[in-house]
């Protein structure tokens, strides 16, 4: 773990060992610019604080980095003994952030903080990213349930783990992937492949082997060979299931037109009494897709989505930065001129967030860490103080049900799925006068 | 790792248990289309043949699964002493593949063949679609360094991993990620961030320092502030190296126009007789944007690169499939009639390339697998035989050494970055007439 850095972190660690540099700093996360939609779902929080106090530099570690040669005896003994002993404050996991707004500050020596920046781009990026895109598919399903069907199109396995987690943070109903529902203890569910069917004699027989084995939890996938008739098959399973005092809980289609198909599939069902079985969509669908089926009139009960599908404008990354903002009391920032979008704002920042009448959401403050605002609540909460854990790790159930509850106080002009309101972010009149002070 | 599978493949495998389906079978992993080119570069093999050997259902597996109930007891036991003793045969790690080529067949016991499909499938697509990415960059590159940058933005610790080693495969020089280092053998580089500029009084007293611990390898960062400011300050530290008989290597630049930057910046440099001093260009470039940057003459010298931009039409995924395609000697598939391009080739299958007379490629045979073909030769060899390992793991050096040699055969009018023509795959007389009996 302790290796999974970009090699600056430790050739900066070294250059700032020899210099004598003991300063004390704060480094932010923040997102500089949102690839869809006006809002994001913040996730990924648990994950960066195991690693920020479980980080250690073993033996083994430190013993391979001395064969290289580039890095001094001195300062790699400075390492072995590593111990994060400063703090973090944080936005809490499944809370609405937007642009340019702290998620995370960690204050501690500098050559500390600089070695987390590698995993906790990582994996704030990323959960960030899945768990936002989820609550706009689970938006545009309408109170249908979502589940992630993404892991064989994760980057790897890290990616399907947490991206299960991350997709049920942003209100998805569960996860196809066995090992997250271990690990998090959320829903997994499964239907059944093409395989199944196809090494099967006929379509028919396949269904009946399966409902055999699961008479209680049976979805038939209809779309082998010929949807309309997958439908027939499954309404003769159904019924046999019927005589054992069982019944088919849903069919699933996966290619095709599915708004024709679920149409004519439903009206098979329907006219053979079967309205109770329900129809599953999933074959790379988007929020887009969702909205488009279901304003149709699809009759669609829920969806297998993968998040990483291969349609072009699908955001692959959130480009969040982890950067300096305060160095020994100092504040600090990058300035660049030649590209003012990089420029990041000096200072430790906190985040208020104020409330209209009505409770809804109406705009929030940045301001300096310790200024005192008299108005709406700040976002960002000690996790880690002198390098001791100060707050739990809330189960995921109770981070979907924040996510969902900040959703219902964010106007729906900032959530629609298109052409969204920028929600308004405001530098606070005491930050302003700091940053024109120090610029 | 047993649990990393979507819960369909436990279902199906309950199902196939209770209706005694002992059929022996062969899965197929293809990719029916390629999201940017012409080529792919496969990618991946190692890992998926570690998995596949490797993969044990331990009693804590078991127990956990056991307690769900959905399981029943007789088949959860018999996956106690699971052991794949099938075959696989592959095309090597860095072979140049084609759309619905067979890249990887899979034969063996129905239940054990369908639990590899998750794994498998996340690893091959994500190691494939980078590889590739990387190979175009590299190319855009002509012949300069470039280097993976990405762990930042990858997708959880695997995804940086793997990402490093897939983008080496692809042609890359190295990476920033030290822990694919390690693993790996390959390069890694780091060079400074603008935290550790922004931290200390003045530009010139963080390339001091910096400079003064890495004497032999020193990357400067000159675009914290001013770049062309912090040319200059990178020359009077070039200077002070010279005079303690050492050498500056490169300056970094992270931002703004690349072109005129790097143009200013060289003259800079070598005014000061510092040709010898390099220039390094990140800030989020694809082949592309390093296309256009080298062809309008920016004096640059190498580029750090992550792949995962945020840039749209960049692929976030590959779509590879493992499909179901021969069961006890029967060939199978699926025939969507609703989506004829989600159909399956049905029967076991290999692969024949054919050249020209200069030795290049000059098109592909899909062919039978045990058909006789007179010329050519099979890509897909041995690699797993009655579950025991019949091939060497060549290392990363000698993959990334077989794609290039791959490519200097592929001609260059399917190489392009744009507009590139589709590489010839043909199906052999022989499959087509043994389609055309099937279907």
């Amino acid at each position: 773990m302790a290796l999974f850095v970009d090699y600056y972190q430790l050739t900066m660690g070294q250059a700032d060992f020899n210099a004598g540099n003991n300063s004390v700093i704060t480094a932010n996360y923040y997102v500089r610019e949102i690839p869809q939609g006006q809002y994001l779902i913040a996730a990924g929080l648990e994950q960066v604080i195991h690693y920020i106090l479980n980080l250690r530099f073993t033996d083994a570690t430190l013993d391979w980095l001395a064969e290289r040669g580039d890095l001094s005896a001195d300062y790699l003994a400075s390492l072995k003994d590593f111990r994060f002993d400063g703090s973090v404050f944080a936005v809490p996991e499944g809370t609405l952030v937007f642009p340019n707004e702290p998620i995370i500050n960690v204050t501690g020596k500098s050559r500390d903080v600089q070695l987390f920046e590698t995993y906790l781009l990582c994996v704030m990026n990323f959960q960030t990213l899945i768990a936002t895109k989820a609550s706009r598919i689970v938006q545009a399903a309408r109170g249908r349930p979502v589940f992630d069907f993404g892991a064989r199109r994760a980057h790897g396995r890290d990616a399907g783990i947490l991206a299960a987690r991350a997709s049920f943070i942003g209100g998805a109903s569960g996860t196809s992937l066995v090992l997250a529902g271990c690990l998090f203890d959320i829903p997994y569910v499964g239907t059944m492949a093409h395989k199944f069917v196809s090494e099967r004699p006929t379509e028919l027989a396949a269904f009946q082997d399966y409902a055999a084995a699961f008479p209680n939890n049976t979805t038939l996938l209809i779309d082998t060979y010929n949807t309309l008739e997958g439908a027939r098959n499954a309404c003769i399973v159904a019924k046999e299931m019927e005589a054992r005092g069982a019944r088919l809980r849903s069919v699933r289609l996966d290619s095709g037109d599915l708004l024709i198909l679920s149409k004519q599939v439903r009206r098979i069902l329907d006219a053979e009494g079967l309205d109770y079985v329900q129809i599953i969509a999933s074959n790379e669908l988007d929020e887009f897709q969702i909205d488009t089926l279901l304003g149709s009139g699809a009759p669609l009960d829920s969806f297998g989505v993968a998040r990483d599908s291969l349609r072009e404008g699908a955001p692959s990354a959130l480009g969040g930065v982890y950067k300096l903002v305060e160095s020994d009391g100092r504040p600090v920032g990058k300035q660049s001129l030649d590209e003012p979008f990089k420029a990041t704002i000096p200072g430790k920042k906190q985040v208020y967030r104020l409330t209209d009448t009505a409770g809804n959401y109406a705009k929030d403050w940045v301001t300096l860490w310790d200024e005192a605002v008299s108005e709406g609540q700040p976002l960002l909460v000690p996790v880690i103080e002198n390098g001791e854990l100060v707050s739990d790790f809330p189960n995921l159930q109770d981070i979907q049900a924040r996510t969902i509850t900040e959703l219902k106080k964010l106007p729906d002009s900032h959530k629609r799925l298109t052409e969204a309101t920028p929600y308004v972010v405001e530098m606070h009149p005491s930050l302003l006068a700091h940053v024109e002070g120090t610029s």
